[in-house]
């Protein structure tokens, strides 16, 4: 495995641990009749992007998925299904992290919330630009996971 | 997101960083006509498992399927598909760990390699007691779906 450097924030010297890619979720909203769900984000990198965070020690991915769609876009999930895992190490321009992406549908007026500095709701006709980490690849799958 | 408690090989003094759950995979190999393989495991839990282990840093979950079943088993994974991600933070009692679960086919004969103390290979009539973690869900929510 993988180790990394950290540093002491006491005596400064640098120790080596095991470095793992970083779990984390996206989840595809579906708002029926109307699209998907994106939102702008606040922080770096800076686009639309599905909603989405790390997931918490201690907590399940499900629960992780219903936490940060609150979080984000005031939504509350039904029908919560695994879709597909991303892990491409390049995938995130900050570290290594491995989604677990699902797919989910919410009734309302999402409002954006948190790392959401703006929301919309598209389709795979109006997506916006740009859309970062690797949410183009994720749409495009389900997408043609929908129309097929 | 939750924090852990770290202690400074040098100074020995605490500080704390952000826990995260740690990735891994499991993979269920299929060897045709006879069933798929399963491990006794050399570290503890001791009892049997599926083939898997952690997805190392900058590599991705697809390349750590391949080399954790190469490893334990010596085998080389053909046609390899994610099944289902399982996260409950009570499955692994070292640890939350989060495992994207895959199903493979391999052709030849497994040989027991690295943590794998002994391998047999195993139908759904035919299991071995105990299996660890959450190894005995998974293998049942497997053969649910294969005889759907």
């Amino acid at each position: 495995m993988a180790k990394k450097k950290k540093e002491c924030p006491h005596c400064g010297k640098e120790f080596s641990e095991y470095k793992n890619p970083i779990p984390t979720v996206d989840i595809i909203i579906e708002i029926e009749n109307q699209g998907i769900v994106l939102i702008k984000r606040k922080n770096y990198p800076h686009g639309w992007a599905l909603p989405g965070g790390f997931v918490d020690y201690g907590e399940s991915i499900e629960q992780a998925a219903a936490r940060e769609a609150r979080e984000e876009t005031s939504l509350k999930l039904e029908n919560l299904k695994q879709f597909r895992v991303y892990s491409d190490p390049r995938r995130d321009p900050r570290q290594h992290t491995i989604s677990v992406v699902f797919i989910a549908r919410a009734r309302g007026t999402p409002h954006p919330d948190d790392d959401a500095e703006d929301l919309g709701i598209f389709t795979s006709k109006s997506l916006p630009r740009p859309i970062v980490f690797d949410h183009e690849k994720i749409l495009y799958d389900y997408f043609t996971y929908r129309n097929s």
